[in-house]
């Protein structure tokens, strides 16, 4: 289903509501898959939203109310009434109810405890404890354990079991008698498997684990290079403590992006929705890095200052900076982007450096020469310009381009060097840098053709 | 294992290739998990990572080598002699060896082709027809298949009997006698299922598939959705054609959240990887944008232009352009970049418009000031600039900082309602507006201001 369908779903919703006609609207409701339903539904104005949601089954509308944004799922809390809330709650998976949990108000939190029996709270507490960037933060606790003395009868025996409201049966794993973990088996290899061999016999132990207080990052790199459906997770004596399953991995992914995406805009990173932050919050991630890149950019008047002379004789040289250090900064960030987005994904490590910067410079010299050449015609037949300023610019632009796409792929590369993140220089600080040194040139050309 | 891990094998295994302790490393490699072996050898010299590459056993050495980069495949291929390669490809699954062949010079392929049996080749000559972004030419024939009038027991004998060489049995598909699609069954269900029950009674009919010539980036988008671990593909008549799983797709996440950064770094964006591409084939990719942006910066020439005579009689004015038209720049692109990734996570759409453009004001007031005052006593101190110019700058940063982030929200919101790739509004082109409309405010501010 795509966004032009949940649109066309979410009109015959609303005009379904206005209408009254609210049983149809039932029957198409509890047709639809969940994903798509959160999709459709999220959308709407509170009033259609809560009613919507409300024609849903009680489980089926905890699995919808799961996919939904957090945004969302706070209008939907503040509309509802507690029972309500504890009803959905119920019915969630055990990490889709720490997620919500996590993002909710004390006061809700406080009462959700205390409807559950001593037990859950216990487990509830545990997981609201670990650090909202941890591999603890996004594991489930439903999943299928095995004994290692057991057959692989007994083991499917057990799965046929419980394996019903475990989140992931595909993978089971192996724990001693003292919860530490010991191996895997898939359930692939179960079924295939002869019925009366052991466990212990045909169970893995290569695993690939984490632990509770890992960065989910680290978790998400994994899943993306292994290919696994899911992983555990053990604490510091080596015991169980839950699994973490590929579905969830997905968002983490996502949000990495985002968090790389906002720091090569010279924002700082922040865990919330955009729509969840008040401006006093966006602000502050945004004014550092535009305050650090206007006190630098103090540089550049320094340097024009300085040629003021030059100026004062040839004033229509100042109508060409922006376009000059423009220019620099858009050929600088490409290469820019390009190489610490090759870093990021693992294309390209420290080792392919001389190659990288060597292919940037044959780059900048095809770019340099097409755009200082369509720089020079358009002055001379567009603008009727002097032939020695044309002939200036041109020259500038031709440096310009070099040299910024030799930055673009030098400064990247660096701050990996000395163990910065590279997405640091990216467009926003590799434009201040280079105005400066394109200023010099510039000027520097200008004295020497116009014989200042 | 990460990188520094990786690092540490990568120089142990050196040593020992130049040591001659082959038995040692063959040791070592047996061990290691096929992706962290693909890491470790990939990153080698060419003699070195053959040796390591030829020191595996058959049937890893062609799952290590599906684990590659591209760039690093073609050079084992390189270096190897056909029987070897053959070996290679016999042992891969289908959809790897697919995506290999699809890398590899035409000789190559011919040779490949003349080896396979009849039925192979015309199976392999139709999957290299598919589009290269098509989801047919990411989807794999290893599947398990069942009938719709089997019983869970025959089902699970099947399984048991040819699931071994299929590579997700996790969820298998029922098909008709002329192989059209019906439904699936997980295996799970099977398992926990009734060994009598009919798999027709059983099986899902609430199937989310794809034609053999969808965008991969759909297929993409839909796993990220639905959290499915494998999704069927379907021909024009409803056959099923092969299946897409979800490590597949991990990777074409990565290539997606890499075509948007390039985009928005002013790049037309390009299927292969950095390192195997010619300086003329990035520089073809480079060109378009940065020929757009330089000639559309002529406005800023011509603004600058006709204000000349401000200009003339206070030339330290021109040295403050750089710094106002970066800080709109940034400023811009901040907005933009955090409106443009909360569109393609599908965080906001078109109706919270009016929300984000009013919450963007509100920040651009709070950045403004916090800049202007910064930018307003830093020129008094420490550059005794004339009070009515620090004056002038600091109110020209104040407009200059609202107005961009207003349009760095209104941008991408106006190229989503017009059905364009918000990424375009990107970075560079907001810069290049904002420049024209901030001189155009500093122009017009300093001839109020300093009367002239």
């Amino acid at each position: 289903m795509n966004y032009q369908e949940y649109a066309e779903y979410r009109e015959k919703f609303v005009e379904m509501v206005d209408e009254k006609r609210l049983t149809e609207l039932k029957n198409i409701l509890a047709d639809l898959n969940v994903v798509d339903t959160a999709e459709i539904i999220e959308d709407m104005e509170d009033t259609y939203l809560l009613i919507c949601f409300r024609m849903l089954a009680k489980e089926k509308g905890a699995e919808v109310f799961s996919f939904m944004e957090p945004y969302d799922q706070k209008r939907i809390i503040n509309k509802i009434n507690n029972s309500e809330l504890e009803e959905i709650l119920d019915e969630l998976d055990f990490d889709d109810m720490i997620d919500i949990l996590e993002e909710m108000p004390a006061n809700v939190v406080t009462k959700v405890l205390q409807k559950s029996t001593p037990e859950e709270r216990t487990e509830i507490n545990k997981f609201l404890m670990y650090d909202k960037n941890s591999a603890g933060s996004i594991m489930t606790i439903e999943y299928v354990s095995l004994k290692r003395d057991w057959t692989v009868a007994e083991a499917l025996d057990h799965i046929k079991e419980f394996g019903k409201d475990k989140e992931i049966i595909y993978t089971c794993y192996v724990e001693s008698e003292y919860k530490q973990l010991l191996g895997f088996v898939s359930l692939r290899t179960l079924v295939v498997a002869d019925k009366d061999a052991l466990i212990n016999d045909i169970m893995e132990t290569d695993l690939v684990y984490f632990s509770t207080s890992d960065d989910k990052e680290e978790v998400a790199q994994a899943f993306t290079r292994y290919g696994y459906i899911a992983i555990p997770v053990v604490d510091r004596e080596h015991r169980l403590c839950g699994i973490i399953t590929f579905d969830d991995v997905m968002d983490i992914v996502e949000d990495e992006a985002t968090e790389d995406i906002h720091k090569m805009a010279a924002i700082n990173p922040s865990e919330d929705e955009y729509l969840d932050q008040t401006p006093w919050q966006l602000a502050k991630n945004r004014i550092p890095w535009l305050l650090i890149l206007m006190i630098s950019a103090t540089l550049t008047s320094g340097i024009i200052t300085k040629y003021n002379f030059i100026l004062s004789q040839f004033l229509i040289l100042s109508s060409f900076i922006p376009m000059i250090t423009d220019t620099g900064g858009n050929s600088g960030s490409q290469s820019s982007t390009v190489v610490i987005r090759a870093i990021a994904t693992g294309e390209i490590g420290l080792r392919d450096g001389v190659a990288v910067i060597f292919k940037e410079f044959r780059v900048g010299v095809i770019c340099g020469v097409v755009l200082s050449a369509v720089n020079f015609l358009r002055l001379l037949i567009f603008t009727q310009a002097d032939i020695k300023i044309s002939f200036l610019v041109s020259l500038t632009i031709l440096c310009t381009v070099i040299l910024s796409k030799l930055m673009g792929a030098i400064l990247p590369l660096f701050a990996e060097r000395i163990n910065l993140d590279p997405a640091i220089m990216a467009s926003a600080l590799i434009t201040t840098i280079i105005d400066s040194v394109v200023l010099v040139i510039y000027f520097g050309l200008a004295s020497i053709i116009l014989g200042i």
